[in-house]
């Protein structure tokens, strides 16, 4: 059983979210997810030189590849507060080592939220009572609330595997309502699972999970100052996950869990009306495909394009032509879901037009564009760029 | 005389613009620029892999170094429609030619509008008489009209200098309400001038004046389909530019001609609301600074929040981070006008977001980000992102 209707639970972690006064409408804005044993972490992170405070202090404790909990606030993001936000980062984690009885630095932390202003600690630790006592194996829900920020919709999933007749699953909650880059917001994840396995194919599980889903949305490098995933597995199942069979079944279902993810944080994109699934083939090399699919991701012309439901493929292979790396313009092909729009460099007329008018209204429909030059290839979940994207990200801090 | 009320006439150059019928809502929309004497032609085209038929028309034309007319439609952008998009183009110059009475590989041509319509090679053919006989060497005004998409301004100026005593003139026209690249619209621009200089000095003279100007609103190699600057000079007022000192005269004419076309153009940006002078100093290089600015300038957190005027510089520096060139964040400092934002990394407090509200309140004003690392720089003209440029670019096409 991979997806349905399964509970957002995993034997020994329970989780929480409460509103402790961080953001201004009284919102939850505070949460945590605990271990109730020791669990072997793995972390990916933001690759932005800037870089909030919480950031830098889990780059340091997932060193150890243990960890017992992340507690996670909405509202600040806690970066750009020099000495006073690596402090007020400690201070969070030493609240919740305390509350839990446990050690400080088995305490991860994340944060998200405006940029600068300076952290509420004192808000914090004075919440840290209530929260530790909603700690509930049925608190997913609560966390995956807790970390929203302009997101409109919570972001969780679960998916459930075994390894040698024992079933395990991988729970998740995430948060991300920029449109495709985490430059247009922050993103954050936390998954745990009750298998166990070693740190280091844990670590390179999420590694490359992350690839797949996150980055599919995001770009490599391309990152905003406070993205976080971090995977904890706590083996509270007694599954382990040692052998390739094992291991591959538990990529797969952590690929599967992270691009569900993924694709509820791109529809739940600020102002979204399109989910567009971009797929450029037939490049020289897939670095090629990568380099044109993000220029055409990006372009505010064919996103605002989008919105309008105007089939305009001018706009498309214009970002195409202006990607750095080489096409041929006289053997493009492009199509809307399976509607042909260009042939070889040359537009298809005016049917071809009508019927992708039509593709155009549907929520998600896909865009490809074959170079016909070679076999790389290149996938991207993007989005339109709407006026409500607008309107939000204009009026974010009032 | 550099400035003021020069009129726009310029000895031996004739100009016009009609509405032929090619965009749908009557407007001016066909165009010529004609020297009564053969001049030297320099030209700058678009980096873009896909280029429009007049594009690779003229390309080969310029070699020659030597042009009689420029012919330039609006409402389509004869871009990917093969070879009956070539043969429009040859089409139209050979109309140009017939009826100016020269021969045809001294006619330039250029288009501007929508990618992939067919082109109305009758409405333009039908036209030339009148477009002919409307010549005027107090034409140059119709010409910026005939040139504007949605540009809701016609661009023009003339800069005026002397060699050896003989005054001569520079006038030109352009066109480019996209945002900061002309990824986002076609950007053209027809100058000329009735001073005579060899064509290398000329071709030099242009490509820096462009970089200059041009390319420090767009980024070089990120060019539309159909980008194009044009520079005829025909000596027709009998200034020479020979020597150094006239060439450096002439040079900074040029420059400044040009900046201020550019500047023109970012103010009537689609749904431009603020123009922002973003200066990025103290960088290891000037390719950091660079990397950094355009990073800055085109990201939609930045250019939403300016529109939301919102001092929120947590998205400047989130944006400088992701640039991919070291900087060390601790040594930040930014600047809105005068007011310092943020010191060493860290934010100036609610004072400075005071003064800083009444800044961007403004309709242009300069953001200043000192990494104080070196002696790099880079400045760049940019702007907000409103709703109307959603709105613009949403319907374009309908």
């Amino acid at each position: 059983m991979e997806k349905g209707m399964l509970p957002l639970t995993c034997k020994g972690f329970t989780a929480c979210g409460i509103a402790a006064g961080i953001k201004k409408n009284g919102d939850l804005d505070l949460g945590m997810l605990v271990s109730d044993r020791p669990a072997r972490a793995a972390a990916v992170f933001t690759k932005n030189r800037v870089q909030a405070a919480p950031v830098q202090l889990d780059r340091e404790r997932v060193k150890s590849g243990t960890a017992r909990a992340v507690i996670v606030n909405a509202g600040n993001a806690n970066c750009a507060n020099g000495r006073q936000g690596m402090d007020a980062a400690r201070a969070m984690t030493a609240a919740a080592a305390r509350s839990l009885g446990v050690n400080e630095d088995q305490v991860l932390a994340a944060s998200t939220g405006v940029i600068g202003a300076p952290f509420p600690t004192e808000t914090v630790e004075a919440a840290m009572p209530v929260l530790t006592e909603r700690l509930s194996e049925n608190g997913v829900p609560d966390l995956a609330r807790a970390i929203m920020t302009t997101d409109t919709r919570p972001k969780m999933a679960v998916r459930e595997g075994s390894a040698d007749g024992v079933s395990y699953r991988i729970v998740a909650v995430a948060k991300g309502a920029g449109m495709i880059r985490p430059d247009m917001a922050t993103m954050l994840c936390f998954a745990c699972t009750d298998a166990g396995m070693a740190v280091a194919d844990l670590q390179s599980a999420l590694r490359r999970s992350v690839d797949g889903s996150f980055n599919r949305i995001t770009i490599d490098g391309d990152t905003s100052t406070n993205d976080t995933v971090i995977l904890m597995a706590n083996g509270a199942s007694g599954a382990r996950i040692e052998s390739d069979g094992d291991s591959a079944t538990f990529q797969r279902l952590l690929d599967d869990l992270c691009m569900d993810l993924a694709r509820q944080m791109v529809r739940d994109g600020e102002g979204v009306s399109k989910v567009v699934d971009l797929t450029v083939g037939g490049a020289r090399s897939d670095h090629d495909a990568r380099a044109i699919a993000d220029t055409i991701a990006h372009s505010p012309l064919v996103k605002t394009a989008f919105f309008g439901e105007d089939a305009n493929w001018g706009r498309i292979i214009a970002a195409a032509g202006r990607a750095g790396v080489f096409l041929d313009p006289d053997r493009l092909d492009l199509y809307f879901d399976g509607v042909q729009m260009m042939r070889n460099g040359t537009g298809c007329g005016l049917d071809a037009e009508d019927k992708a008018a039509v593709v155009l209204k549907k929520p998600e429909f896909s865009v490809t564009l074959d170079l016909n030059l070679g076999v790389g290839t290149a996938s991207m979940l993007t989005c339109d760029f709407s006026l409500d994207y607008v309107k939000i990200n204009a009026d974010y801090r009032s």
